[in-house]
């Protein structure tokens, strides 16, 4: 969430005269994230949040997005509900771009990761994927193995301007994850993205999930192995092996995780670390024009990936054996 | 309002459970203006504004700033009223920086300034003066004429970089209003920065005035030329009279001009052209670190002050002879 596209007032009363949330008493422009232009919307009918869909977001994929907080909210996952205008639309444009009004969620995301959140976030995923099985719809995760190596190829040669000889880890990490990469899973909606910016907790509970525009079909265990990438490292570059196993053991209880899963998670994770470290890679070389926040680390990914081909057992994740 | 300073879910429960507007909801970063950290805060007692005054804004001015918006809304003027703890304090600290919780304004800032706009803008400064007259504490105003040069002479060197020979007109503008700037007019609490995004409106109405961390003691007419500058002028850089006439005619009834004020008129939007001019130059040579918003366009208030220097008579401002 950030804000790359403005909205004046007049065109913004327009709009959401549009839907059935009373007259527009603010808009403010949020300078979380970097996808999206958000806004705190606040009407007569409460808090809503307004996304812009910058080009990062593909059109053809919002009907998905849409349908699937829809999908999710009606199946007990606290996530943001689009709300329908009075023509019954959800989808439209303001600015040249889609828009969406969304419910507000109450909570906050957590700054400092204690084992807590981690056992919440785990129950909470579980819960997504069960409630995601009963959802018609797909999409294809395009940031999985088959993309990996496009996005790759546009940031190779200048790979070395983050760190020396990077070009060739990630040559062979990539050939082994294309060569090893697992072809039958449990597969479902997964979140993809569930880093900590898009869980809202109230005191110790998950409070709801926002930020699905990386939500696709893919293997569920994948889903866990981002997870683990993202709340269970600390600053320091290792592994909390609490965090791992308290996160492990609240996605089990409400999802138990077949042989083939649990023994394919290292791999998952090396290739959900090269994920977000090809991301960002790239985006610290093409900084997004007018993004009104900084590009991330791209390094931090590659000290995780490290860690997980290092993994000889799954004690090492927190798991008996 | 941008976001410099980040500030984490716990340090922010533990920050609001000292004021009794109940328990956090939620928290976003707003992406707007230049100076402080800006978060909307909800909370259970509904929607505030919490503000991190970041270095810009000298710590021994807060109690002014403070004191003046409780001032102004115990005196009709609807603008942000500092909400104070449970110990009775306003003021506090956050992160390292001075902290303040203010309620929440509803309106929209008009992108697309309308006459009706400055007449109703005219009309909330006069009420602003008015109210302003009964406040005990001062101000100086340290971007007004003293002030000038001490600023110019950090952009002086390298003035030429956003525009050839600028320095040389800048040399004689200063010159001569540091010789003729009046000495004697009407002063009072003046807000002194009172551009579009600091006005709300509710329909044609002025629904509140935000951002009192410029205001000062000076002459009342000063503030006058600072909305002149700030919304009379179409994108092309000609000043719409119209909207000039229905600004100055909607502060008048307000609040009468003497005629000294009316014949300082065009010196005093020069002053403030000026002014403008040098806090944008130096932003625009020394973009604040960290800072998530682009620097604005210093030559601007070039064409600005060009315009004022050619006034003969002030019915260049739609004013009768």
């Amino acid at each position: 969430m950030a804000v790359y596209t403005d909205v004046g007032d007049d065109e913004l009363r327009a709009f959401i005269a549009l839907y059935d949330i009373g007259e527009v008493l603010s808009c403010k422009g949020i300078a979380e994230g970097v996808e999206n232009s958000n806004f705190l919307v606040t009407t007569e009918g409460g808090n809503f949040i307004l996304t812009l869909y910058e080009k990062r977001v593909a059109r053809h994929d919002l009907p998905f997005f849409i349908a699937l907080m829809e999908h999710l909210s009606k199946n007990g996952v606290a996530c943001p509900i689009p709300v329908r205008g009075r023509d019954g639309i959800a989808l439209r444009e303001l600015r040249g771009r889609p828009a969406a009004v969304v419910t507000f969620l109450a909570g906050m995301w957590p700054r400092r990761i204690q084992p807590f959140h981690c056992g919440a976030l785990g129950a909470a995923l579980a819960a997504l994927h069960r409630a995601g099985a009963s959802f018609g719809m797909t999409r294809p995760n395009d940031l999985s193995v088959t993309g990996w190596r496009r996005l790759y190829e546009t940031c190779r040669r200048r790979a070395a301007e983050v760190q020396p000889g990077l070009a060739d880890e990630l040559d062979a990490e990539l050939a082994l994850l294309e060569e090893e990469w697992p072809r039958d899973l449990p597969r479902g909606v997964i979140h993809a993205d569930l880093f900590p910016d898009n869980v809202f907790f109230r005191e110790r509970e998950v409070s709801g999930l926002i930020d699905f525009y990386f939500a696709c079909t893919d293997f569920l265990a994948y889903d866990l192995a981002v997870c683990l990438n993202a709340w269970c490292f600390e600053a320091d570059g290792s592994l909390n092996v609490t965090k791992a196993r308290v996160l492990l053991d609240g996605y089990r209880r409400g999802r138990p995780l077949a042989a083939d899963e649990l023994a394919a998670l290292p791999l998952l994770a090396r290739g959900s670390a090269l994920r977000f470290l090809l991301t960002r890679l790239f985006d610290w070389l093409n900084p997004p024009a007018g993004a009104l926040v900084r590009p991330k680390d791209p390094l931090e990914f590659l000290r995780k990936l490290r860690f997980h081909r290092g993994i000889t057992n799954l004690g090492s994740y927190g798991l008996d054996a």
